[in-house]
């Protein structure tokens, strides 16, 4: 039987197509005013575009056209989580891959502006992912820091997803060439991983799979350049009256280093600003276990996470458009924990 | 009847003496060389001096001999909460005052190190103060940043006492020349102080009152440069392995607007590390008003306290060197809040 | 004779009337949009009011009317330099000690927004001074984080004079009460002060005296909260077109300790970034000596400021409402620094 | 005839091999006591390794053994610089594609505690490289916050060169796959690079060109988490006494965005400590081009860098052990600044 450090540690696959890295997203909202509000407003996000039903927007640091898109809908969910490929015919090579294992798959030249043909897929577990290699690009505004509102947020930076079997889910990422940086698992004969981060991009990740009842997000981050940062944007949101989006920190996590805050816009879907990870392109980069049972391993402070930061996350569209069914974890971080450090 | 508007905008006395701040404090701690290994080593508060029950500290700006002294004793408490006054003369004319008050007082040359006269009284509420004018002068160690550890801590910054009636200690403070500079209270007609903040020096506060059940010292604050100061604090601290030391934040203050962390030393006195508030010097200043039902005035970021942080506090001593004994306080913050923002 | 040593050594003056702290500068501008550009829009301080000839601005801590007054002249020149009183009575206290001293003095109501009665008067060296006591209060924007452009600027904090001799002017400030809390001097048997610094509120200064050819405003000074907020004027500057106005720095002064940078306004006044600087209000503060050779005492880190910054002064304005003549100055900072480190 | 924009915007190789980054420099020092002092002492990197004529260092989020070497001897000069290849086999492809350009190349096992198999060769310009794939790892001390000392140096950035001809050495690393992501160049129809960056990693680049008399070693680049820590390091640095080892900065450099400090080693090696730069790993990279007249192009703030920086650097060494002779530049960065922005 493999063990939860073999799986981890061995090495991905080499496919012949090349993810770059996680993208963009989707979010549906019901309410796109307050939502751009939210986003451009407050977080001080730019905008690229906006159509009849959707608000584009983008990092200051970013040439693509956008790396979050929010699109008006009856019901709150994620609608798909992009992916870049190096070169156009990867698209191709991805969608073979992909069909052959059985899953659901649809090439289309995208409607949103800016981006060009796309992959659409579901993976076996219900997330809907979405391939691309072209997106139009603009000048960075870097440097415009006479403009720079908020954190401000510079890049995109990773989903987390909500999984209720996490190895089973590692499987699938490792399969596409992502790579372990760290994980956490329970102490034990029968270890069980309770949350893994995968690479593709190196830095600390561009996927990271949290045990929990889902298919469901669990974040969308985005890459603030420093601690500083951070504070501010929560002593903005606080300033204009929106203290309640400020879920869960500013802390340290112990996983990755990055000093974080999560928020959740105004329909519920988590936001983490993220800064100081590290560099992980180097070849035999060896994954890093915490035990479940290390406090710091989620806040390496020590800070408690709130019940919402496990038990909420966004529902995710299935291919008919409607969230996909959820099935409980197998798993509760929380239930593991020895009483003598809660 | 006097609303609390009218206690705490009132002009303060002008008594003929001078408190110029708050100067130091006493704990007893039940193992010194614990203590020293937190305030020195982890920390890294400098040692001015090493006597056979005591460690007298100081932070890298201070020139005064000590801001801290921990000593060995079988029972944790708050020993003296230590004031400066101007003049020499003023100790005679304090010590007058505050027996024609029907206090006890005791003058005497004080057998710490460094340390001169001294006036040892208790206030109304058993709170064991002590007054100073002289102490032994160093050289600061404010710009020998290749020798800064922690924070690095660079001065004493306050006292909060838990009092059991906010209003019948404001009076006493204000008698003795301090002012308010924020408060926070309950809505509705029947007003109350839930905390209150005083200052001689021209900070936001030299003294704060919270209500809780007392006489206790709720905390001892030293100033700290920057915020970065207190995210490295952390980080050092839990890399130690005593991240379980922190026990609220790092975050903002509503009422004072400092940037804060809030430790719990080997005894379970606590410790904040204190900064960004702001210049109150100005004769004019008229004091700040918060009411208890926004969510923002402990916490601006809306995070809660937790409970140990309303509950506990160190026991402060006596004339006869035993624990005073305590009183419940007739208002909770806690219980005060709308269910609406809890 | 007295030796420098003993002159910043003695102890101020204990005048009957209580200078609280330098509090205001007006600055003749040729240019007043230019001006409010500058001040308003790429350094974000509020604006209190506008008349028909004049710009009144204010940090975002502060609460009194104004801190920087921007008035349109045909030539470039400061105005005046304010200073707060503690009760309006000191004012007249004050008006009869200069008077006594033969200086030229005035009483009248202001013509300014906000402002009170004023004492106008000119120091024996050409320096035009104004004292009040009354001004208008705001609000504080302290916790509007959401508002905040710019550095912030969040208040006033002192002016540096371009004198002649340092001696005299220094024992001019004496007599009113101004401590020392730092010096520079040269080497040598013949020790001649090359800089000063005087406080009334207890930070390192309200007025600082250079050596240099005078009567001239050095430049005038403004608290920021910490380093970042500096690093970010500067960014903020130049991305907008601005870096011009960047004369010197960011760095650390030996001398305060200060995290600094210096700026030019559009009509060449400076104007100091300052943070970071420390607490001299207990009553035994000694002056800290730097020699002129020590190659950190005005940059810490040991850059070289520019020559303009020693050449480089706003002209003052005599009663007559022409620029006060100048006298060079009897030492050159410059001058005295040995070749080694030079 | 190639234009400029059409060298850096061509497609760089895509050879068989893949160099991952930048990875270590050796630098040869004449008092290696000096040396560890300056390096592990005063900047705390962590030592490794320590042998009879050398100290193996690296940063503390560092794995591999080394990312410094200082070895003694009697000629202060730049002995290797090496980079990581992603297989071993890389090696040896990279060696027959050297030789079959006729450059002098050797394969070996390293004499350096913790190195593998290495390929040494001499680029057509005379800088020593040295190709690896194998070095001993270590435990990351990255959140050993409590050990930590100095900025802290966290990695390996990169290295600049000073090359007569940019255009040339450019096509030759162009043709090892490195890609450029920004560039300085004159105006006007004689277009000539004066700087140009590279990179492999995902950073702004690996190896830097400047236009200068050559071939030297201009810097060795380490990375530092934020802008705070290199104001630490300046301060620390400063109050160690060694206040005259910082040559330039902190400062914002417009090239790569980085915020930056530019120090000199007891022999006069130049380190920068380096943060803040962006995300580079996009197939579809455009180079940025700025103006050599744009004031903000080395510095965003406009401050000038000083003659030293631009006319200093370290020898490097040949085959023979011996420094390689030099070679005038064809454009001095200076000169070609118009003179209104001087």
């Amino acid at each position: 039987m493999t063990t939860v450090a073999q799986l981890v540690g061995a090495p991905p696959a080499e496919p012949p197509y090349d993810i770059v890295r996680a993208a963009y997203a989707e979010l549906q909202v019901t309410d796109l005013d307050a939502s751009e509000v939210f986003y451009a407003g407050l977080l001080g996000m730019v905008v690229s575009a906006r159509t009849d039903d959707a608000v584009y927007l983008r990092g200051w640091e970013e040439r693509l056209h956008h790396s979050l898109v929010v699109r008006r809908a009856p019901v709150a969910a994620a609608a798909r989580l992009g992916f870049r490929v190096r070169r156009e015919e990867h698209i191709d090579l991805l969608a073979a891959d992909l069909a052959a294992r059985g899953l659901r798959t649809a090439l289309s030249d995208s409607a949103d502006p800016g981006l060009g043909r796309v992959l659409s897929a579901w993976d076996p577990f219900g997330y809907p992912l979405e391939f691309f290699h072209h997106m139009e690009q603009h000048e960075t505004q870097l440097q415009r820091f006479d403009l720079h509102r908020g954190a401000p947020i510079l890049r995109f930076d990773h989903v987390n997803l909500h999984v209720p079997r996490p190895e089973e889910a590692f499987a699938f990422w490792s399969g596409l060439g992502f790579r372990c940086s760290e994980y956490i698992s329970t102490d034990g004969d029968d270890e069980r991983l309770t949350g893994v981060w995968l690479l593709r991009k190196p830095s600390v990740h561009d996927v990271a799979l949290t045990a929990g009842r889902g298919p469901r997000l669990h974040h969308t981050a985005f890459w603030v350049g420093e601690p500083a940062g951070i504070v501010r944007a929560c002593d903005q949101l606080a300033a204009a009256g929106h203290a309640t989006a400020i879920e869960r920190g500013p802390g340290r996590h112990g996983v990755s280093n990055a000093f974080f805050v999560y928020l959740r816009d105004p329909d519920g879907h988590r936001i983490e600003l993220y800064s100081c990870d590290y560099y992980t392109g180097d070849p035999d980069l060896r994954p890093l276990r915490w035990s479940v049972n290390d406090v710091r391993c989620r806040s390496f402070w020590g800070t408690k996470a709130p019940d919402s930061w496990y038990d909420e996350s966004s529902l995710v569209l299935g291919p008919d458009g409607a969230p996909v069914g959820l099935r409980d974890a197998g798993v509760d971080e929380r239930a593991q924990r020895s009483e003598v450090l809660a």
